[in-house]
């Protein structure tokens, strides 16, 4: 099932840059000519990287610089370790995780503002509305309808709506089929979920307005009708953020780690 | 000019988050709950962490787990290690760096194609451009002017043309004031440089209409007319992501380390 990994070259220093008077690091230097294999597709997704030992040998590094490269990796989910008889560092393919963590760690750290998360909002999801009407299959639609079920259900406490709310807003993405726009809408999704976790907004009201408009964009996007779908998806966004400003005057929020 | 960061309470475990089954590496543990209190700005930019004997102390953890734990936080650019006499680790808030290169691994690691890029441009430029309408001060408008001359050079070789196009882009996004979608640009626009380094599409028309058609923009945006911002800049990405489809195949794109 799984091909052995070439030998690691001896990584050039090339790779890393630098500012001026900076020396680089041998696990840094060892950590992006393994990462550069593993983007350009020479190292293949579940293909496990050389033994810590013979990286060792390879490229006359100590074991701990060997080790430190890996654990770069690893954080940066480009490699998972498992332990045992049949472990070791196995390649793994980017996905979205990362960049939906830094994009998280941004907005805490940077304090973003919640309006600031709504106005990009408003910026993609119409666009993605769009792209799920041209291009949604009928697993997506089922997707959507399975949101949509959960969020009109009266019995359903705060969490599960908001939870049902952020899958629908990503099922859209999803059914948009564009990787990267699923990307940005999963990290902003997820902070938007911690800035509206506010019982005092999400009342009776919000949620049969919000349950209607999904409903009705939903519509669209199974009738491959994109104008509607964009329009209809703009109304939403742009009422919800409206009423949320209204609402709460909140400055920052709360991304938190989920 | 420095405080002295708190000391590090005992991390608890319950910030990592696990599958079953697994163990949580203590450096792990450890960077999570630094990660923590810097995010939450309860460590602010700038403050040295403890000294690694320190947290040693403080955490009963070994030497190289300390160790571990600032690596990883280095790697995440959340701490700087600066050598020497008045060394050690330095918080920094997030900055947009982290979200370029997790947007760019993912753009090359899962070969997203030109055309989703280019999908994504058109969600989020409009906008942008509108923004910059309504936010844009003087200093930004002097940016984009600065642009739009490198751009009509007609003395500027490829590298120059597409870096001062590259400039005007994240400049409007700049101009928007609004730091989500100034990150999600600056990503977006550094993949996009890569993926139209081509001497063949890049001809001296299409550097005549890009020309005009920043201008045109920079003068809306200039004269706080958004909607004319918006329409020009939807007419302009729409038309360059057109031209770019009929004149280069090429399904995927070598984003390369900037």
């Amino acid at each position: 099932m799984m091909e052995a990994a070439n030998a690691a070259s001896t990584p050039s220093r090339s790779d890393v840059k630098l500012s001026p008077f900076e020396v680089p690091k041998a696990s840094d230097v060892l950590a992006s000519e393994l990462r550069e294999r593993i983007l350009s597709g020479e190292l293949v997704e579940g293909v496990p990287l050389p033994a810590e030992r013979d990286l060792v040998k390879q490229t006359q590094m100590s074991r701990a610089t060997v080790r430190e490269a890996l654990r770069i990796l690893e954080v940066q989910n480009l490699v998972r370790v498992k332990a045992g008889r049949a472990g070791g560092a196995f390649v793994q393919r980017p996905t979205t995780k990362s960049m939906v963590s830094s994009v998280s760690m941004l907005i805490r750290g940077r304090r973003i503002k919640l309006v600031d998360l709504m106005e990009t909002r408003e910026a993609l999801e119409p666009f993605c509305a769009e792209l799920a009407a041209r291009n949604r299959t009928d697993a997506d639609l089922t997707e959507l309808d399975r949101a949509n079920e959960a969020i009109a259900d009266p019995e359903a406490n705060l969490e599960q709506f908001l939870q049902a709310n952020l899958d629908w807003h990503v099922g859209v993405a999803v059914a948009g089929h564009n990787e990267l726009l699923i990307g940005f809408m999963t990290a902003l999704s997820q902070a938007i979920y911690a800035g509206t976790q506010n019982e005092a907004f999400v009342d009776a009201e919000v949620r049969a307005v919000t349950s209607q408009a999904h409903q009705a964009i939903t519509a669209a996007i199974s009738g491959r009708d994109a104008a509607a779908a964009a329009r209809r998806m703009r109304r939403h966004v742009h009422s919800y953020a409206a009423a949320l400003a209204e609402s709460d005057e909140r400055d920052a929020i709360d991304v938190g780690e989920r």
